[in-house]
């Protein structure tokens, strides 16, 4: 059984490490991987933007532990949410809002309130319930505990808005900067569909007109934009950091301008 | 069997994964986990701090291989040591000093010096132990090599002062900063039951008289203690780094004054 | 079976969280090995040294996928290629340079041409071959697929001349910086055969005359040679960073004058 790790605990801390030896105390055959730890710390809405991009790709049934928690140890829930196919482990702050809006299968959601507190580490601090409560919790249900053993069944958790464009003239979208990548490329809100005919992209002062299909065809020193892995719009150079070069960050706002006659 | 690492190597570099492939040669259903790779370079004591925080979590008998080598290929010795239930592998230079320091049992530590070059790589660089030395050794231990069959048992292994601290007044004790977290948390060598009653914790000119139990009870930009997952005093800002506010590092004199009356 | 990762993807987006997911959906029972995600992007070169300095250490019939990939997308080739008892499955630009020259067994190199788009996810993006194309044929080589069934057989795959020293006076080698591991050590391109009898290194308007045979020999700030884990000769200070100090980065040019009489 496949357990994914998300959080903001960065890896100079023995905080991941400690989490690995629990869980493998607990399902010494679990396989463990990282998707990443540099999350910003304290946010929420990173992390749940990354896990979307990266969970539909393991098996169905990998059971994902998802921790950027600035309300550890006070009263917000610990949850388990079987969700698309797959199985979440988080506190109730809202980091499951991408994978809850993407493909939404109404019929397929069921969460659960952590407070079994058998399944737990045998002291709980207020600081590292990462240690203490998610990491023990997936490790049973690795081990095959069914999700419903952890607590009670909840119907009202925590669904932040994710950010969508918005219509703002008749032929122009107000997107936003979702994040920015190792390289540079300018990972938006806005779907490839959005693109057809011609098309205008403004941001930071800029207009990008020109999208390629592959990095390498455009020039060098040119922005354009692109359909990046994750299935939004990306705006790119080629070999360079768009992102730095425009001094743009996530949060940004990014509008489009369609002008062409065969959209 | 599992085998952790934790080392001053870096993630840029090929060593730690070099390592991992001459452990899974030697021992190929070994289950190996990073605690971290990001000790400061040569930082022995750091490595030591950090190690202590995370071998607990791991099963019994779980093999950790511990390198920060200052001193590698000079006559300091490779040693591979029992304790705590644990077994750990290292150079002799101290780096084991916390994990002898807390709860030790006088009857289960044993210490034998690595000199068995049929558990070596067949070539020995002068520079990297961890992948010549240490991890094939780790990997015959996995493998059910007793530990005896390394070399000779000794007992003159390196162990350097864990600070502790001391009363410096009748109600004051001197502490120290141990370590800085990811998220700034200043990490102490006070321990909880220190601060009983009221009291005052300075440090770099500020004083601290709140202490919380969970991070979002205080006020934002308030400074606060609150026991940590370690089980030390952390000195904390409720979602801010505390280090960068008060310009503190590790090694940086912390005070507490206990007037209460309650203590 | 082990399959390794060199990527320049970083670790704080998901995409190597994402490939691993991909491998374990396809190859559950494959071990996955990071050798680092580091590398500057787009330098291929950087890439090559670093693969070259890891691959061997890991048991023959490893396959290791190694992607810094600046044409993803673009007309360049992805191949498999067996080499030296390993399999490596990389974007055909000349990142196994350094395997290939390293040894050569004329005999024992063949390679592919991937197009068998069975063995390929679903869905190929034009911008993370990593996760489409690389990861699922490393997968299913894992699994037992033969490396001919990715495609037909090519003998036109790319090399680049991997920078070795040459002599521009009759006593003298010119050499280059390979690169600058994380303690700041200069590793060149000279082996340690050249320095045999007296010699002197000049780099950056400094000369070193000493070699020692480990860090510790060294007195506190003194610059020497010291043969290195890669088989290199590296340019070093005891506990300190020569690059920093020397303000030296990769591609620095490094002469060596041997004067000895007894070279």
């Amino acid at each position: 059984m496949i357990i994914t790790l998300t959080t903001d605990f960065g890896l100079s801390d023995p905080f991941v490490g400690t989490m690995k030896g629990v869980i493998l105390a607990i399902a010494p055959s679990a396989s463990i991987v990282d998707i990443t730890h540099d999350i910003n710390s304290y946010d929420v809405m990173e992390g749940a933007f990354i896990l979307d991009g990266a969970y539909r790709y393991f098996p169905e049934g990998t059971i994902h532990v998802v921790i950027v928690d600035p309300g550890v140890g006070s009263a917000r829930r610990p949850i388990a949410m079987a969700t698309q196919g797959h199985i979440f482990v988080a506190p109730d702050n809202g980091i499951l809002s991408f994978v809850l809006d993407s493909d939404p299968r109404p019929t397929g959601t069921s969460a659960y309130h952590i407070t079994n507190r058998s399944l737990f580490n045998s002291q709980i601090s207020n600081t590292f319930h990462g240690r203490d409560i998610f990491a023990p919790v997936a490790a049973h249900l690795a081990r095959g505990a069914p999700i419903d053993s952890v607590g009670p069944l909840i119907v009202d958790y925590k669904k932040k808005l994710v950010p969508k464009p918005r219509l703002i003239r008749p032929d122009t979208l107000l997107g936003t900067a979702l994040r920015v990548d190792k390289f540079g490329n300018i990972i938006t809100n806005i779907r490839p569909e959005s693109l057809k005919g011609d098309f205008a992209i403004r941001v930071a002062g800029l207009e990008i007109r020109r999208r390629v299909s592959n990095y390498a065809e455009a020039d060098q020193g040119e922005f354009f934009a692109i359909e990046g892995s994750s299935g939004y719009i990306e705006l790119a150079l080629n070999q360079g950091s768009a992102a730095e070069r425009l001094n743009v960050g996530r949060g940004a706002e990014i509008e489009v301008e369609t002008t062409g006659t065969n959209q």
